[in-house]
């Protein structure tokens, strides 16, 4: 099939993968947790997705982090650098955007290359 | 042409078509009117655009969503879905930003793959 | 290399390329300085990164422009404009959020088409 797509509901779709890029829906998770605590859940699910599409963390093209707080910056840095933990880094933004729920902190939107 | 541009003025293309993808602009209207009206005319603005350049809604692959009240998340979503109608959805993420006009209460950017 | 990157760290690279797109990581500069400024700034960061990725502001795709200050709109748009003197507009999107350091007015970010 020419756009492939996972975990797909009437709303949105988790993954939607064409012509060789994977493009993911925002990802948040923990809710009421700290965000580094939600952080390291909302790239949990985008290493989850990655794998699912055949992509992996270190092709990551373009990410864009809304942050709920500007103040968890730091912190949220903090959870991103571990976790790319030395793999060629993506362009990125960050901004401070109120989310859907008011207990999501922090919110990741990224596209990557499939393998 | 390698890179084809639709509706295009000094600031910005209303879309821009390049190696089957086209991106659109930020799709805003019906100032003034409740969100769900502006998120329809919003929408119908997209069909066109995407019409025109050879795609249209069940080829979406991403869409951001900017609700200058994120309390309107419920409304938006209503009319987002009435819109697909079963058709398959974008990867999607959505939060609050004020827009430039104080009367838009709704902002949508979507790229699409082109037939 | 199927993907390469330009001023690499550990958090992001300022920018992606991959299959003829590249993919800038939000511009920023001059903070402290008024929004036309800032704006004239970030263009000049984003014409270079463009240049030693093979492109020109003649192939922008996509534009995000993030604003601290809705207000400034009429400001930074009038900056762009010039910048932009005629060139073909990419698709293009404008939002009030507040960004990383206080004292950033404006911050953009780009894909473009490579040579």
């Amino acid at each position: 099939m020419e756009i492939e797509r996972l975990k797909s509901g009437r709303r949105m779709s988790q993954a939607v993968i064409h012509k060789g890029i994977v493009y993911l829906a925002g990802q948040v998770g923990a809710p009421g947790e700290d965000v580094a605590t939600q952080t390291r859940a909302v790239l949990e699910k985008i290493d989850e997705l990655l794998g699912e599409a055949g992509a992996d963390r270190s092709r990551l093209l373009q990410a864009t982090i809304w942050l709920a707080d500007i103040a968890d910056y730091g912190a949220m840095n903090q959870a991103w650098e571990a976790w790319l933990d030395g793999a060629p880094a993506p362009a990125r933004a960050t901004a401070q955007a109120q989310l859907a729920r008011a207990d999501w902190k922090v919110e990741i939107i990224v596209t990557a290359a499939v393998q």
